[in-house]
């Protein structure tokens, strides 16, 4: 593996044409393998088929509640109760509802802009503008709601420790239209990244000129290792708490990617306040989520250990995922200088950054070497990458032996992007 | 049973005193019923047990979809298949999402008021004023989604066969601020009316000043039938379409009422172009519904057949206690003068209009009694019935003995409030 720009006019020339060869018979192959989205593997969900026959034909109550009935806004008592640990917050501080966490997400953004939050002076969409921060690279469908509402991003540097705090802080403490930020605390879409501790404390200290600023968090990997390392992140609840901001953070979660992605549970969690200002909301639009899915999925996780359980079962099916992929990327890319990328201990990415300008060719190149990925852009507000450098892979879906071409496809389009780029260089 | 106003002041007494005494020995058995909500009984949530162990171990895929995983946010086309004709709609523009209609029906108003609807010149939000026609007697759901985003409510009569039309055609023409209209067209809620043919043309013909009017088209109780009649309603959306107003109708429905009403599935139907632009709204806020309760429904319904035999076996159920409900109103208020009712075919409620100025009034005795009424005023925006009158019956969730001691409660506690009534008349 040479380090590409070291390399004389004429060995970047033959090692181009060796990598167009490459390529081409790569692409020759005619495969069909999708890298685009996060969604879990058939194999990940055999894992809760058991929910596909629960909670079983004489089983609807939980406690005195008639699951099969309207009401309980709030979510199932003896589900909160498993659940709030995970995320956090006391049981009484959590509701559960809804089939994901991106409606619990886009929703508080919605009451937010249509009533304004518990804190807020006024709705949001009297304001003359509203501002969000946005570590980059981040969510695609964090940035979309924000777009649907026409709520101004501001993107900021992501770190391997978290987003820019010394940013941050100057940003929202200068900005009082600045309402939001967008965190994804844990194994963070896509670099994997882990919130340090002090990035944490910073967040829940931090002087907001906006009284109703909130961080929109989202837990979304909050127990999805894929090392035998359980990392555990700061209690961002308590923290805002010592800090005299108990309101400032709504924190979300799903079992999306514990049970069924398309058939889980969501909760919204947060200060007794936030808790308060949104079931007055959602009161308004249900008589209260699918409790009988709720029970079903008590009957399956049953507590904090079933979920432990049940997650290191995905691991084993992730884990050589992404080790594959990471080894490809080694083994291909290493000394190239011409990609960096992410080394996740948990969630659902690998974020690569290719050479400068080259993001949107080498996701061209993958796909028409049959390898679909992500569309260049999708980590950063409005798809727009200033440096046009990142890819996220997911490489959850497809099985191993797929996933292990799709990562071969993937670096030859790197690398035979990056040597066209450097030969164009070359000849200016 | 006298008629009370043609009594002698003498009767008058002696018969309060009596309907006294018999209201405080039924009082005195400390019964606590609830007549609050349409609320299905267990008995009724038992015929759609088989829910409880569907799909099943080994059942996930309808089609090509994994209902597992993420994705279609259309809803499962099988289902759509299924559930369109009973809304009177094409498949390709029936959504199948959330797990009741009340979701549905919110969000179209709060998209509207963040984005205006697919014909709207800006968001709702950014008129000085957006008003609802709002038929009365009506549902205390539609309204509180009114207050909560500060829509005007005119209420407007509601006849035997619908909305008083002359009343609605005036406004709608006159007044271009006037942008959405609640209509249960069949069995409506509270009164059990069903809109003729002719007021569902003239609705869909009707001259509106707003060119993005939407008829919010909650059709809650379409297979919901309490004879052996079945009724059938003109077709609102053919009738639009007819008119050239092809995209004014937005249509709801949900099964709720047909199999849990926790755990049912809710449809959102229209025009090509209404549905688009719905699909457009919820694309940012969620990856697809929960497919596998929608499979498990398909599974337990099957088809129209299927759906048309599961309701006749909630008619056996709820069918005499309406009849309870209604004889007992006969026998205790049938020439009092002081009560008329309504006795509809289908549907969850009857109406019970008292003397004006004491529906409150006989709520209140009848807490008091111990039988739980719908809060006097809840038919009517912002739960002021201008006349104190209108009290909406609940019958469904209590089994029979406890309906017909309910019913007993409630025609002890009009008696005796229309004596008061009248003997305080007297007394002036």
């Amino acid at each position: 593996m040479p380090q590409l720009s070291a390399l004389s006019v004429e060995d970047l020339r033959s090692y181009h044409s060796q990598i167009r060869q490459r390529y081409d018979a790569f692409a020759g192959r005619g495969v069909k393998l999708n890298l685009t989205r996060g969604k879990p593997s058939p194999a990940q969900l055999d894992l809760s088929n058991a929910l596909l026959s629960l909670p079983g034909a004489a089983d609807y109550m939980s406690g005195t509640i008639d699951t099969r009935n309207y009401g309980e806004l709030v979510g199932l008592p003896e589900l909160r109760a498993v659940l709030a640990p995970v995320f956090g917050v006391t049981p009484d501080r959590l509701i559960v509802g809804e089939n994901a966490s991106l409606s619990l997400m886009h929703d508080s953004v919605a009451f937010s802009m249509l009533k304004g939050n518990c804190d807020s002076e006024r709705p949001w969409s009297k304001e003359a503008r509203i501002a969000f921060l946005c570590p980059v690279p981040g969510y695609d469908r964090h940035f979309s709601i924000c777009q649907e509402f026409g709520i101004e991003m501001i993107p900021v540097p992501m770190n391997e420790d978290g987003p820019d705090m010394d940013v941050v802080e100057k940003l929202v403490a200068a900005d009082p239209q600045i309402r939001g930020m967008w965190c994804v605390p844990k194994y963070s879409n896509p670099t994997g990244a882990v919130y340090s501790n002090a990035t944490i404390e910073r967040l829940a200290k931090m002087k907001t000129a906006a009284r109703d600023f909130r961080l929109f968090w989202d837990n979304a990997y909050a127990v999805h290792h894929l090392t035998p390392e359980r990392i555990e992140i700061a209690n961002i609840d308590e923290a805002c708490i010592k800090h005299g901001n108990p309101n400032r953070a709504f924190i979300y979660g799903s079992t999306s990617k514990v049970t069924f992605a398309g058939a889980g549970v969501g909760v919204f969690g947060g200060s007794k306040d936030n808790v308060a200002w949104y079931l007055k909301r959602i009161e308004k639009r249900t008589i209260g989520g699918d409790k009988v899915n709720q029970l079903r999925h008590l009957r399956l996780l049953k507590n904090s250990d079933g979920i432990a359980a049940l997650m290191d079962r995905h691991r084993v099916i992730l884990a050589p995922k992404f080790d594959k992929v990471l080894d490809t990327l080694d083994e291909h890319l290493g000394n190239s200088g011409v990609a960096r990328w992410t080394r996740p201990k948990g969630g659902y990415f690998i974020s690569l950054d290719v050479l400068d300008g080259c993001a949107r060719h080498v996701v061209k190149l993958a796909k028409e070497a049959g390898v679909e990925l992500t569309p260049a852009g999708a980590t950063h507000p409005l798809g727009n990458d200033p440096h046009d450098r990142t890819i996220r892979i997911a490489p959850s879906f497809p099985d191993l032996p797929e996933v292990a071409q799709a990562a071969e496809g993937v670096v030859l389009a790197v690398l035979l992007a990056a040597t066209e780029k450097l030969l164009a260089n070359v000849g200016k």
